[in-house]
């Protein structure tokens, strides 16, 4: 039952909307998540693209996906390093994947029956911050999961790092760096 | 008939395989592409992130996709200027979509029946490059389609800018910025 309730709140949480900007520069700004106190990273938007992929949850999550890295975790990412340094945040940007009537309006004459599908808006980010000290007992990550800015609940926040363990071979990020 | 061969080469070059990298620093370097003389930029896998798509052409191409800019683009697009400056830079890169066996296996337990695909290899580049009196007869815009490094065929290049045309209204550019 308990796992239910976590479940249903990662649920809530992917599929919620957030229709949020970055901050274009300085610090990070805004409410700090439960738990890990992260905060959304001022500037996340233009950092160096990890990989992209997509994630679909009948009926509860049809999304495309971004993950970004600050220099430290690129520069991790390039040396083969793991795991990564302190200093190094991951942040994964999640969006709703629309079908594009123009795209395939464009598309139909080349290439018949090609469907394009785009980003719409964003459903979450969800941010890994490492400081190996600070968050020993989490693998070294600080979580945060944000939707429209606003952090998700301390139970959301619980389910990250057993959800990540997985990776637990790859310093616990599931993204392999795209070629 | 020669809709069709053009379209054929097309879809050659979509489906084709590319597992090449680009060069870490400094000038374009290799191959020039036919027609427009386009070569690959250095280092643009670092450049920022526009948008990130997804293409499936039946039987032919199932594709993660994203769009990176330099940062002549990229502030073009901030201050919502049409037409870009010249020396912007748009590089699509195309992978092949291939579903992850080791995410779906960490999903499972929170969400049952989650398919999560990620990227595999590189299929193709295709780039855009402003410049509004070399390119005057194709929009502005010199166009470069590269497989493993190579580039495509004169056929599969003059395929290009009518491909764009339908998105003149932005300045031949599909893609759209993720918020």
């Amino acid at each position: 039952m308990q796992r239910i309730a976590v479940a249903l709140v990662a649920i809530a949480a992917l599929a919620g909307a957030d229709t949020s900007t970055s901050p274009a520069s300085g610090q990070a700004d805004g409410e700090a998540a439960p738990i890990y106190g992260v905060k959304i990273p001022a500037g996340y938007r233009d950092w160096k693209l990890i990989a992209v992929n997509q994630l679909l949850i009948p009926g509860m999550a049809d999304q495309l996906r971004a993950q970004l890295g600050n220099d430290i975790a690129l520069k991790a990412i390039e040396e083969g390093k793991i795991p990564f340094p302190d200093g190094a945040i991951i942040v994964a940007i999640h969006w709703t994947r629309v079908p594009s009537a123009s795209n395939n309006s464009a598309l139909a004459g080349p290439f018949p029956g090609a469907q394009s599908f785009v980003v719409g808006s964003r459903a979450n980010i969800q941010l890994m911050v490492k400081d190996s000290k600070k968050y020993a007992a989490s693998g070294g990550w600080g979580f945060g999961d944000f939707t429209d800015g606003k952090p998700a609940s301390a139970a959301m926040h619980e389910t990250c790092f057993p959800c990540h363990a997985p990776a637990k071979d790859r310093d616990y990020v599931f993204a392999h760096y795209a070629p």
